[in-house]
């Protein structure tokens, strides 16, 4: 009971002070006894204000020296960045054997294995329970609660400013742009967004996710990506009288000869828990062999949440579990291959703005015919201000070059005066 | 990496049969390392014939025998029931220092302070993640993810039997004796189905749950529990109208002075994902201070995902990790102290028959008035085959003692032909 871990938290934003706060409430929250003191901290800047008082620890300017310092016991880095001193300071941790834990998914995603080795050889834990899905343990599932399957997917919504914008978008009626902003103004989105809504986070997540469910070493270079700067409110409309809702969606497959890891805007039908998610919430569909469908949500972010999963795995590190960082030692991961991206198979959802005129449907469907794509559903229908009258179609299931050509071909045609949106429908 | 871990299962029905065969085709997916291998078994009959081939397997006609032997480094229970056998081994194998994996709900809801003793007294891990929701790791998350937070709730579809029950009964329009004797037929349901129509099964779980999320000893004597046996097909159709799906809600919640855990029939409305919830399928909300609400939803029994949740707590005993059995250790752990059951509100469903007749109206919502609960809406609609005319109705939240009251004054209603069923509408 009586032992005393000692923390040394580097980086006090949000999370960071969420730590602190949880700490102080409640030091011995962890189950498998002893308690948890903060004694040392490291932050950019020592004299911003701060929602927590620091001036009880031990301060450090150097992440780096804080990681390195004998007086603490688990090294916490809330610094963030796949580069630099958040990536310094975990190596030098994990190098003297001190574990280390992060809700770094940058991090994770970028240098993973080459920090699995760091960490395994040391005989230390690296911990990231944070870095994906805030509060919501999905690194726990796949890490410790799937071992006994074959995980061959998993899906779900892991952006929460994405999901946001997306679930503002459609409740409000109104552009991109305005509600990206209102997000920056809340708080709810970065100052350069680009991370969250070019779907870079979601990318690093479901990388490490991936590399989780399969066994295969993290390769966040091998991931395809797609934001949401793109989704047009238009189509948020177009495809609810459909029957769907456009979400992020971050997926990842497991075949036979490789792995695919995705991340794109995708239409999912309205009564599906994907579609259900709204706001800042994640989700994830773990799909294993024997156990089958298995689906999670919950909150992706905010301090309390992401502060909570970080102190769950300080209790882990103090039961002294020792598991390798992923889902096998780090030297028996297997290399990451990717699934030739050209036999992708989807069905798609395509909106065109056409002239009003006679033969458009006929050009349309001549078009997708010629490349053999096979029409699930057709609708023109008459919006205002849309520059042009709008048609949807929904495909049957093709391969996605094929789609690629389909809308090559339509763009090419006199009576479609804008570029066509292709848009996926989520497989899931 | 090359330490064998020698197993002993006792009990080979369905889920032992899928851990030989999980284990047969993958003894090495523990991702800590090591090897495990099936050394002996036990079961009642050693002639019955059976899915997997025990001829190779050390055999023992007492489980406690084999529980006890020299030969086993962990002991399997699969046996079933909280008396008798199964915990007879369990006890012999923790008092030994053996770590126990088990599946038995039974077992840990009405034993689990006294066996926590022994195992934390001996050093040996007790898990059971295959007692609850099969393949979806509810224990897991409750025990270590949650621990950072404070859980002020749970609650879920943890019956499997039931919720199929319940789905066919609203899918085929037939009556529960009918529905419930083909789920026998077809093996989702025993012989004897009291303990799962009669929500004992989900008591349990809710009874092991609530210990896990509240730091408390399980007490499953202090469980209030309803079953499904009283639900009739029209109400199953009445209360679908109205916008709810009636499911067996299993919930356990904390407050200042104590806690309740109860399972009863619930309205649950339609767009929620516990009416979402069908078939065999489980489910659970958990609540936590800081995290908010997570939801988990998956397979609920069955030989793959039950055996795969065993596996998980086999390659966690080989991590080696020592944390408590429960959420605290068993002598911390606080006394179950039951809210006093007069306190509860809820808003009901009420429906009655009654005779075709003037002044009916004005009779039930005299009565309902005069006991002070008060109408949220009211339905008379024709029914055949109903044996009276069926009026529904729902309330707004009121104490559960008075709409107790309130049914028994509309009992006693000369126009009313039957006796009035009330169901509460799940406040989740």
């Amino acid at each position: 009971m009586g032992k005393v871990w000692r923390l040394g938290v580097a980086g006090l934003g949000t999370v960071g002070a969420g730590l602190l706060q949880l700490i102080a409430e409640r030091p011995d929250f962890a189950p498998a006894g002893g308690r948890v003191e903060v004694v040392a901290v490291s932050a950019r800047s020592r004299s911003k204000p701060r929602p927590a008082d620091v001036s009880a620890f031990q301060w450090f300017d150097d992440p780096v020296a804080l990681a390195s310092s004998a007086d603490i016991d688990v090294f916490v880095e809330l610094i963030g960045g796949a580069e630099g001193p958040a990536k310094a300071a975990v190596e030098a941790a994990l190098k003297l054997g001190k574990p280390v834990v992060t809700a770094n998914k940058a991090l994770i995603a970028q240098h993973g294995v080459e920090l699995a080795r760091l960490a395994e050889a040391a005989g230390a834990p690296l911990l990231f329970e944070a870095a994906v899905m805030g509060g919501t343990p999905a690194v726990k599932m796949l890490r410790e609660a799937m071992v006994g399957d074959e995980v061959v997917a998993v899906a779900g919504i892991l952006n929460g400013t994405c999901n946001y914008i997306l679930t503002e978008m459609e409740r409000t009626g109104r552009p991109f742009a305005e509600v990206l902003a209102d997000a920056q103004r809340l708080g709810y989105a970065e100052a350069d967004p680009t991370t969250d809504i070019g779907g870079f986070d979601a990318g690093h997540k479901i990388t490490i996710l991936a590399a989780l469910a399969f066994g295969k070493a993290p390769c966040f270079a091998a991931a395809e990506i797609e934001g949401v700067e793109n989704v047009d409110l238009l189509d948020i409309r177009l495809a609810h009288d459909l029957g769907y809702r456009i979400k992020l969606v971050a997926a990842a497959v497991r075949e036979a000869d490789g792995v695919s890891v995705r991340v794109y805007p995708a239409l999912a039908p309205l009564d599906h828990p994907l579609a259900q998610t709204s706001g800042a919430l994640n989700a994830l569909f773990i799909e294993g062999r024997k156990i089958g469908r298995i689906f999670i949500q919950g909150p992706g972010a905010g301090a309390g949440p992401t502060a909570a999963a970080v102190a769950a795995d300080i209790a882990d590190v103090m039961t002294g579990a020792r598991r390798p960082v992923f889902q096998r030692p780090a030297e028996a991961l297997e290399p990451f291959s990717r699934i030739d991206p050209s036999r992708h198979v989807s069905r798609a959802y395509l909106r065109l703005l056409v002239r009003d005129q006679p033969g458009v449907i006929a050009a349309v469907s001549e078009a997708l015919a010629e490349v053999g794509v096979s029409i699930d559903s057709f609708q023109q229908k008459p919006v205002q201000d849309a520059g042009g009258v709008p048609i949807v179609l929904t495909t049957h299931e093709a391969p996605e070059s094929v789609l690629a050509k389909a809308v090559e071909h339509i763009a090419g045609l006199d009576v479609v005066v804008a570029p066509p949106r292709m848009l996926r429908i989520a497989p899931v």
